[in-house]
């Protein structure tokens, strides 16, 4: 069904991309980012050298996806107390940067909390922001452990639900190593799939606007040798109904406390067209992004982003190209509807993937049980 | 919801668009076509001298949509006779052009035979010749009357089901004056309800890979003055959960005696989407487009297209804008599914609105008598 195939053996594993590090420069320590935006085109790096430059990378996405905004958040205020900054103001204009993945705050606030815990304690200033940085490293480390564990935990339950093996997977957005400390989420579990050649093929949905499925996943796909196929998110529809799917594979932005999972715009049809196809949808995400204050999906706040993301495609070869960077679409001053994300409820997903174990079928109180057990740190 | 508005008020209709027409130059007969490829941003004319020329417009999709791609065959074969061509092969060159669309083969048949009878009566070349213009034109005409038939049905199909009024629809690719002798079918129900003043909205799908609602819609609602937002395909699934879609009207490329309809790829997702929300689910389409040959949706041929339309995105400005018309947005040598059309079962579809009338519920017997009363020429 595809029109062209590319598959490498399984074992050889890629080096690991370079997707976010804290650097020391002689002018004063930095994070340096993959620029995501450009991607496939180029590996560029970007190097944000405060808290404002950190947020302006966020809000345009070079830096992105739940996991790692979590760290990125956790950097960005060890930035801070490093440049001797207002610690607490830079965890909320980083939280503030962008509304929906719960992970972004979670990192800023545990970074911020080590932060005045050393300062309570009358630890200098100096000594202050390496606690604060070694809380980020922690929460990095923590995170690249979790992308594991959830590997683990999702190949087992795709075993359990697909015992017949030689799996097509589909997947939405990307959940990879651009993503994580680690490996990823959803595309994790692929992955592992695909080292334990079980995989028959990974399709892999666009993910319009930004095309993170096509500039992303497929780049990640392609590394890492995996039978992939690239799709516009249209033609899902026709692979379920061949019965070419045999189960869908998504990572979540925030999952409130009764299983509603908030994620890029496009899973919730998704998560509609597998329970019409009796196929598993699956969540997969560290326990960092399950947030228990946020009672259920309505409570969710979902990003609105501006309307050219539609009415143009931006080009990652960007303006080295000389194109501009952004192919017109649509008829000048078109309005555009462009939701970053959509909420699918519980009863349409068969089980959430975490670091501490699966919970499926998805109920508030399994969800609530499984992050009592998780060792991350709670922070208020 | 959408981040700009406009609105011009209803009543105050645009010039009839350029889509096709014939005509007689020194050099001889041509059909001239508005190259849909280059819209919004160009309205430029495409001049086939010839049946090849002809099949390139409709395999590039510079001229495209069931019904125009009816009268573009007839038109096509009339051009062969008057260039005293072997009609019967261009009848075949052009119906192979494209395999899904049913009216391009119907079209070029009717044409055909209607030069085969004129010759079988003794009529010369040239005189052979102006009967089967006379009968491209007369099917021409009859499709324009068929959407002025289609907005009727359609449109009183609509108060029936929302007799509360105040319609948000949404709506998939292009299916106005783009694709029709009159305006139509699904955009000239909507258009009429706009000319009503009943129109709230008309979401439209931009129509991945190849964008025919960004480029085409948009610029036909823009055009009319109809309230209209953009929206990724993605973002379908958010504007059911909110309840802001009280009907979805798409067209049809074949609809099968079973009442199954081939349509642009992400119609079927929809058709799931509208069942999951209770939403109506209306097919529009002229008679000539159900293929009482095809008995069910299996049998029905989708055409798979190149994967470059998904790892590339075109630019309608073309070569003219210097970026060389196409914007890449997957890794080099990324493998693509790309089916061109989805099938949706009659168990989907809550009425088939046609110019003799709407069948719902959507039966092959229900189907079958409608096509009976066709005023349509029936041809083997």
């Amino acid at each position: 069904m595809a029109d062209q195939d590319a598959q490498s053996p399984a074992g050889v594993e890629p080096p690991a991309l370079p997707v976010l590090r804290w650097d020391e420069t002689p002018g004063g320590p930095v994070l340096v980012l993959l620029d995501q935006t450009r991607l496939p085109a180029q590996e560029t790096e970007l190097v944000c050298t405060d808290v404002p430059a950190l947020v302006g990378a966020i809000r345009t996405l070079a830096v992105r996806g739940a996991p790692l905004l979590g760290i990125a958040g956790g950097y960005g205020v060890a930035l801070a107390a490093a440049r001797g900054e207002d610690v607490a103001e830079a965890a909320g204009l980083l939280e503030r940067a962008r509304p929906t993945a719960v992970n972004l705050g979670y990192g800023a606030r545990r970074v911020a909390a080590a932060h005045t815990a050393a300062v309570g304690r009358g630890v200098g200033g100096a000594a202050a922001a390496a606690e604060a940085l070694a809380e980020a490293r922690a929460l990095h480390r923590e995170d690249a452990q979790a992308s594991r564990r959830m590997a683990e935990h999702g190949e087992a339950l795709l075993e359990e639900l697909l015992p017949s093996g030689g799996h097509q997977l589909l997947t939405h957005c990307n959940t990879g190593a651009l993503v994580s400390g680690g490996e990823g989420t959803a595309f994790a579990v692929a992955l592992r799939v695909h080292r334990q050649g079980r995989l028959r093929r990974l399709w892999v949905d666009e993910t319009r606007p930004l095309l993170q499925g096509a500039r992303l996943t497929a780049f990640e796909a392609a590394r890492n040798g995996l039978a992939y196929s690239l799709l516009t998110d249209n033609a899902a529809g026709s692979l379920f109904a061949a019965g070419e799917v045999d189960a869908v594979l998504i990572g979540a932005d925030r999952i409130a406390a009764d299983g509603s999972v908030a994620n890029k715009v496009g899973s919730y049809p998704l998560a509609v067209l597998a329970k019409y196809h009796h196929v598993p949808f699956i969540v997969v995400a560290p326990t960092t992004t399950v947030d228990l204050g946020t009672p259920d999906g309505t409570s969710i706040i979902v990003e609105q982003r501006p309307g050219n993301e539609v009415t143009e495609v931006t080009s990652p070869h960007g303006v080295a190209a000389g194109g501009g960077g952004a192919t017109v679409v649509a008829p000048l001053g078109a309005p555009a509807y462009n939701p970053a994300f959509d909420v699918t409820p519980a009863e349409l997903i068969t089980a959430i993937v975490t670091e501490e174990g699966v919970v499926s079928p998805v109920t508030g109180v399994g969800l609530a049980e499984l992050c009592a057990r998780s060792s991350q740190v709670t922070i208020s």
